[in-house]
């Protein structure tokens, strides 16, 4: 449904990156959590550009919760908040307006939108919004470790190098919580950071994998048609801006196993079910089988680049040069972390809703 | 929503491996759409199992049509779609009622259903009901054709053995149609075929990718944000049994690549933008850019295997072994492209409607 | 969503009157129910046509569930439930296949499918389909009974004879089960039934209201805005043939009131806070309040009447006379109230497992 | 889908009568449609309290749009409209803060929500909120009446006087635009006004009955089951807080009638189809006719009245006196006319979205 992602608990996005404000607005959140202003404000610093490898748009992020708490507690009724834009150079834009910056949304929000559309800096379609993903994603965490389900996203691999493995999950998942980039191995992030920077220097950017671990799911969670743990996460995971794969548990690597290698066996240790490998992800059929929910999501490097590109002119429809003007980044993968981690809060605590309906967080 | 997908044109699931019967509704067609049976049965061929290297049970997947259809075209109102079960050997499963299958959704299924699902086969989750999904694609695979837009599907790789990439997608498509193992080098098909009985000798199993290509997709249909052409259609994917990623483009290698690779530079031909590459297969923020839609599904080994695997019996909460009863097939990929291309077909026809209505097909 | 209603249990309507069959997908249920088939066939007795009052046209209405019900219990998958079309004469509708019958939906229909529709006794708009309703929440209605919630409906007024009121409602819901012309007060139903004879000699039609209860719904149940527990039965009972208006509690007769009669006021008896009054029906701001849920439905005359009526002919636009050719019924009333008691349930059962999950039904 | 109402065009509502601010999220609106501020402030206006027949809170209502507008101009993307909260006084609900206020949502609240909940004024059930549909509405209005589609609502009945009915509708619903007081008859509205006024001196309050039409509406609009334009339209409208009943066309006296009376004859008038009459309110199986779409809507006396009425004080759970604080109507029917168009204008062109595609208000 367009801006709404959700069945039992759903959110509603909405705002322009050099508009007035973005914003979001929860549904269906049980009543009596409790929103921490600090939290938020904290995973929307993990998101904030940091330094000389990211943007030089500085963005306070400063939020505002119109409804729906009361006494730092959510109501049970919509939970609506708003982030102002502040630091806005539309006139960044003016000069390249009618120039299609290749890898973006310019042409293809240009024939949805009819030149309605708000162009300036990716408009609608900017990573901007997903500060309001983060900020609305970080009271879900919360609630979800109140219940004992722990979220973690590192960078599995940015500029081709990559980080060490999971291996203790909930060890490494604390250790993540925010580290301003999210590498198991702390050597393995400065070689990225040094990669990313390298990219910079030459008006480049480069790309990254980032790697989830869901703890403490209980099993039976998910529909076995469409509405499987693995459809509805890797639906809202694709709308992060310059998502373009998705995997669970072995991903792609496991349609070149043969079945005896690519089954997790079961045991049965203290009267739980576990599975000896996690090829599978922590999923069978599309439900939870309550080890580790793990998947990997692609990001293509930053498409704004300072090295000129071949393009068109949307409006003369002729050949043109284009150099990134605005502020970009030379990687997303350390910021679209925070995201990543919003998504998956989001559609797990929808989903534990569909199946335990809002009693789930408040019993 | 559980077992109902889609927007504006909705596909309804239903049935049991070993039941009486499985069937789909599709609601939202365009009224006057021709419905070809011969055409139906020609893509429920396609996924029927053949030969050696496939399972041995044989469905005639006779179909009935119980509404929705007149005088071979369709009403608008709600197509059902039913095709009896008839090589139904619930008994194969009788001795191992109690074993879990590693790999399968038998311990999810037993959590979710509480003990109450049909287990036999898979039940609900069996891939059999792959053949509902085929038959109403056909229906939309065919209307897609009528309106220039064409889907189609081949073996990326499998086995560990690489077909050759598309070339003349348009082409490359049209030789697919009706190929029983669709690769687009024969070649690379036999060298396939022969790795399949190799593992099908060791009483194993192999996996593989299938890339679908959709040609002829105006540009400007999807979503900015959850309702991306990528979200949707990833969503649908996920829910084929055994699939474990889905990549757009280039997916997992665009992350190693940097932006001046990456993006696909514009160029204008005859009033038409275009880009040079398609590393983003076709989808720019989540809406096409006319260029041909690309996606790669990464599926599993089956898990069904005749070599002893460790499980768990959930009765006694024992250690045991099992063995693969019942017939199963020993790669998935081949007969699994003809419902890559009906999914696919249900996503794309769906987001047309969404965005012209029912005329898009009538006009 | 057309042809699907329901949120969290959800029905898919399909069939034509005169098609090979009719039926309906519920999905949604919890696992563990019971499905009895004695239970479900008195239900569709109920609606059947019955004696001098009702249509000629005899259907046995045997249905067939092809699956979700494994030894007489729901498997928690999707239920389909067919009933094939046996006493079918479409030639009846031969001659006045372009004539509009007024009332009816054959003009609409008409615009909406092209033409495309099937039309043979209002195709996948007649009231037939009522029966694959009333067959769903047979089975709907057995489940809420077995959480001590009961729904009962009576027919308040007929051809402008009204029943007695609901007095101990408890009692007349149980009373009111399975009697075929169900009115509180016996000697009313005789007058009404006199008076439904009376306009089937004039080769007239009569209307009806009728006023379902529901007792033992838990408060809290239903939305504050859009998905109130009276929005939700509203819109599902607007779909029900021949019904022009649906009122909560004292309904239009509160529009005249004063606030001081209108307002329930409320008491505590034994811990359970209850209203003197119960004007509001149950509900107030859109959420039950553990009172019975009461409201009304008004049912126009049945429109195909035997007395010649002034219309056009759709193929040559010009005026003409129709008689009413086929079989129907002089009122609808009476059989009406398996359709709303179904409809109700179908609500009732979907609001409570958006609340509690499908746990509600399990527990 | 709780506070989100639509299929194609959807809006989502929050926030509390006295939280910092209440808003709406419009999604799926076409882009380049014009938006005027002045036409919004117009549509608040006729909301907004006037004189000694409402409240005596004064909220300016000024609102802002945060998204989704440029240029004066929609961009097809959420937009986004903030009202926020002036006239605040929570104080004034202390002292009654325990005592359920009969008639109103204070005890159903609680229970929903367990306490949490803002109660002062109502909270998130509060008319107050209706403001936001009202501005949301203001836009689609506009949008429709572009497109040759007039929206009107009087008040049929007010306090037991009735207004005269609707004749010549199309003039009759230019005269009511902005109307104050919205009857066709002035005299009525003397009347009406001075009942008002009488209940509020006897420290009571009177309800109403609103009828809207719906002029120019093409036929074919709206499904044969579920999403009726009735079901769609009544799910909406009892949405609106005090609404018990909606009955379209003749509405419950239908159900007096015989078919020779009820039944809509045809004829052909310049190539289009007509009724003679309009009983059955503009639609027929689900679907527009084509002919003024026709409904009226009961609205129960403002709950909030002077005079002392029993209650329970859900603390102590000992029985109270409650009179009403705060600031409230004797009637709501004159204000409640804006949000019934609104809500009106949201059902109408979401149905034309479905069937059209945004298409239809770009063409």
């Amino acid at each position: 449904m367009k801006n709404t992602f959700g069945s039992a608990l759903t959110l509603t996005l909405f705002g322009e990156s050099h508009g007035k404000a973005i914003g979001a607005v929860l549904d269906g959140l049980a009543p009596g959590l409790c929103v921490s202003e600090e939290s938020i404000a904290a995973y929307l610093a993990l998101r904030r550009p940091a330094g000389a490898i990211s943007t030089a748009r500085r963005e306070p992020d400063e939020f505002e919760i119109l409804s729906g708490v009361l006494n730092g507690k959510t109501c049970g009724t919509p939970l609506c908040i708003v982030i102002p834009n502040k630091d806005v150079r539309p006139g960044d834009y003016d000069e390249m307006r009618d120039l299609l910056r290749p890898g973006h949304a310019d042409f293809t929000a240009n024939v949805k939108y009819g030149g309605f559309q708000d162009a300036r800096g990716g408009g609608h379609q900017s990573a901007r919004l997903t500060a309001a993903l983060v900020a609305a994603g970080a009271i879900l965490l919360d609630a979800l470790k109140d219940r004992g389900i722990k979220i973690g996203t590192h960078i599995k691999r940015c500029a081709c190098v990559d980080d060490a493995p999971f291996g203790d999950i909930e060890r490494d998942i604390e250790a993540l919580e925010y580290k301003p980039f999210a590498t198991i191995s702390d050597e393995a992030g400065e070689r990225m950071r040094a990669a990313i920077l390298d990219a910079k220097e030459d008006g480049d950017s480069v790309g990254g994998v980032l790697e989830t671990a869901v703890c403490g799911l209980p099993a039976g969670v998910g529909e076995p048609w469409f509405d499987s743990l693995e459809g509805v996460l890797a639906h809202a995971l694709f709308s992060i801006p310059a998502v373009k794969g998705v995997e669970f548990g072995a991903g792609f690597s496991i349609s070149d196993m043969r079945g005896t290698q690519a089954n997790d066996a079961f045991y049965c240790e203290n009267g739980v079910i576990k599975t000896c490998t996690n090829n599978n992800g922590g999923v069978n059929g599309g439900i939870s089988n309550g080890m580790p929910v793990l998947f990997s999501v692609a990001y293509k490097p930053t498409p704004t680049i300072s090295l000129p590109q071949e393009t068109v002119n949307i409006r003369t429809m002729e050949s043109a040069y284009i150099r990134g003007a605005g502020r970009h980044d030379p990687c997303v993968a350390h910021r679209a972390r925070a995201v990543q981690d919003a998504v998956t809060a989001l559609c797990i605590a929808d989903m534990l809703t569909v199946r335990y309906g809002v009693g789930y967080f408040t019993k």
